[in-house]
């Protein structure tokens, strides 16, 4: 941790205090000169009484803020402790995006009390959002803000500057300016800069550029967020299907969109829930969206019971044979979470394709023999080491490579195949792998050993 | 898939087979109009001779950017195909810090080639490049780029206007202009916005943000993208350790971090090698990187076959004890992963910190005992029905309830007890939980059916 952090961490921990103890008429003066970002950061461990009066003394705008950057979940809860006087005033100062967004959130948590501040808005703040809630969440209409800079094509340099005098647009939404046909047809883009350096008399058709990179309100997010990493932009530009331009999407959006997405691989991964968000989770709800996910995972790996029961009367005769079983169907597991991770997580960066199943197949085939070779050689020589039984070192060490070289490939083709299928190639989840190399790799085992311990063994 | 993906996708594959059937002098023509990250997306398609000739063709200016937006590792080799004047006119177009870090990447790849090309480079480029190397890789130093417009406090409004007429810089680098005391410290922040609203004859002074978030030359990356994804800008200032501006990070170097520190955490979460780019790794480098890894897991649960091989006698006596084995370990394996995933993504967004550690123990102690007991009534009524041995269903619920408990808890609170440790929480692997609970669960289980077969067992 560098001194800045360590400093800012102070900071925050002092604030903290500070709210926490602070009598109600101190609030004001305390939140005065706090960057809304930081009474974020402590919210959580603010009372629900608390959070209501620090919302109440703030100004509209900076309360709108600090809803703004709460987890949705938190959003309703925050507005019901508040007066319908004042959540109006905060809503109403809320950009559209966010107002979408936290209307949504309310109506889940409480239709009425939803109905009830939504007849309070002034009726052009309420069509704007309403409009924007039409949209899919994880598309570029629900990710958009109609909060853009427009101008026309005729305009001179000094008009456009003109313009922005008078209309005096938010920071966040000016870093380009979109070009409109009369019609609403985006055709270009400028960016202040080349405003700036621009001559005066010049018009916006000539320095403008033509071909802008967009998307349409049903992009998916995952591609908005992809379109913007590659080409850098802090705003890229939405719009309808007749080429209208409709709003911009900016980049905390889309930080947001990267982080969510991991978020939902990682816990796919994981074979855990995806829409659960564990700080406010309680153990009730927790316990309701794993247990599904263990039930199905147990139900499969019964499986595994029938095939060692099947095979009952071998390990009757040597039972030493059961001792090997963990080690060989987790080493399956292993091998197939490992390379099914890599897999999973180049799939989600693009870096490989459905199309190349061959290559990784080939690929495959040799790492999953190397592998399979040096984790047999170590099992061979355990077993001789542990045991002295060359025909059982031997059948172990033949099974070790077959289901290392089998989970491998299951480990690495499965996502292709989920995602050729049009299925989340992250459900191919390590829990899952495993549940399926333990049915696979006991197989191998018992039909190995049957092969080479044939000949010792009694009917 | 939408329309505009679509044909986006088309079009990108009409430019691949375009520039892979296309002879030489056709090239010229064909890239004039196509964006650069288009010929990015291709890349990998095309032979080495014709990435050669594509830089060749090109603006110094556009392969510049290309050169940029390759992946670091196929950035030498593209290099080395050309003639030194060349490779010389495209370093000299790049931006300081993709630069430096080209550099970097040729001389871990050919040193003497490195060597060659620095020589040739204008002496104050490469000294840019060389001050920016100093900077570790992954803190602010080693992201930022020394491209910042700054101003001066006393400067007017319209002297403002005219120096950025003037310098003309990037667009990319003026989303703000940043204000300098004439020692070089960072005092104020200034939107080109709030520069075009301003009367003419306003002071910088007076107009900009005195108090500018900023991070410092050795502040982690992650905590600089989490600071530009909490604050929403599109490029942060960094300092040196007396406060003099440097450097900024703009946010396509972030949303590039915060997907790789997402791609780290997952690699690691399955156990399998983070600094592996899977597309272009050969199966023996991938051999390589994830033997260790299955290696240690291997060696450690070795543990389950000196406990089993402890319990010989007990299950030559009861045979189909051995055939729970899988399900009763697997089970644990799973519901350890599940939640350890949860805990290690949420201590990576900032959800949990470690502080929440009782919070966390207390919530999974109950959640574990539900997940416990509905695990434990299904092995009931499974054993029942398939077995019909009263005994042996009581013993197998029992060790369900024990297992699913410990898993979740270890599960639980091995990440923060690791983030504690300052050991990354992720470490706490799938396969690593999973090898973990294989000995724990099998030494419950043994426990557990010598404590309720007891009476009906020999000696």
């Amino acid at each position: 941790m560098d001194t800045e952090q360590i400093h800012r961490q102070q900071e925050i921990e002092e604030l903290r205090v500070a709210l926490e103890s602070a009598r109600t008429y101190e609030l004001e003066s305390i939140t005065e000169n706090v960057r809304t970002q930081e009474i974020v950061e402590v919210w959580e461990d603010l009372s629900d009484e608390r959070q209501g009066e620090v919302l109440s003394v703030l100004s509209p705008e900076k309360a709108a803020e600090i809803l703004a950057n709460l987890p949705e979940d938190e959003q309703p809860q925050a507005l019901d402790t508040l007066s319908a006087d004042r959540a109006q005033s905060i809503l109403e100062a809320l950009d559209p995006d966010d107002l979408a967004d936290a209307l949504q959130a309310l109506e889940d948590y409480s239709p009425e009390r939803a109905e009830t501040l939504k007849g309070l808005l002034a009726p052009e703040i309420r069509a704007t959002a309403e409009e924007l809630s039409r949209y899919e969440e994880d598309e570029a209409g629900g990710l958009m803000t109609p909060e853009f800079v427009s101008v026309g094509a005729n305009m001179t340099v000094s008009q456009v500057i003109r313009f922005l005098r008078r209309a005096s647009p938010d920071a966040e939404t000016v870093y380009y300016l979109y070009v409109q046909e009369t019609d609403g047809r985006l055709i270009g883009v400028l960016s202040l800069r080349d405003l700036i350096v621009a001559p005066e008399d010049q018009r916006v058709r000539e320095i403008m550029i033509p071909d802008v990179i967009h998307v349409t309100t049903d992009t998916d997010q995952e591609e908005v967020a992809r379109l913007m990493a590659d080409y850098d932009f802090p705003a890229l530009p939405v719009v309808d299907a007749d080429g209208h331009l409709v709003g911009i999407v900016t980049v905390d959006d889309v930080i947001d969109v990267i982080e969510d997405e991991a978020t939902e691989d990682i816990h796919r991964l994981g074979a855990a829930p995806v829409d659960v968000d564990y700080a406010r989770a309680s153990p009730w709800e927790m316990f309701l969206k794993r247990a599904p996910w263990l039930g199905l995972l147990l139900v499969s790996m019964s499986l595994t019971f029938n095939v060692i029961s099947h095979y009952e009367g071998l390990i009757e005769q040597v039972t030493i044979l059961a001792a090997f079983i963990p080690l060989l169907i987790g080493t399956g597991g292993n091998v197939g979470s490992q390379i099914a991770t890599v897999v999973v997580r180049s799939l989600a960066t693009r870096e490989l394709e459905t199309r190349d199943f061959p290559k990784v197949l080939g690929k495959e085939l040799i790492t999953g023999l190397c592998l399979g070779l040096s984790l047999a050689a170590f099992m061979f020589v355990y077993v001789m080491v542990f045991r002295g039984d060359f025909d059982i070192a031997i059948a172990l060490a033949i099974t070790m490579i077959l289901i290392a070289l089998c989970a491998n490939l299951v480990g690495a083709t499965l996502p292709l195949v989920f995602r050729r299928l049009g299925i989340d190639p992250a459900l191919t989840s390590s829990p899952g792998i495993t549940t399926v190399m333990d049915v696979v790799g006991l197989l191998i085992y018992f039909q190995i050993v049957l092969i080479v311990l044939g000949h010792i063994l009694e009917g």
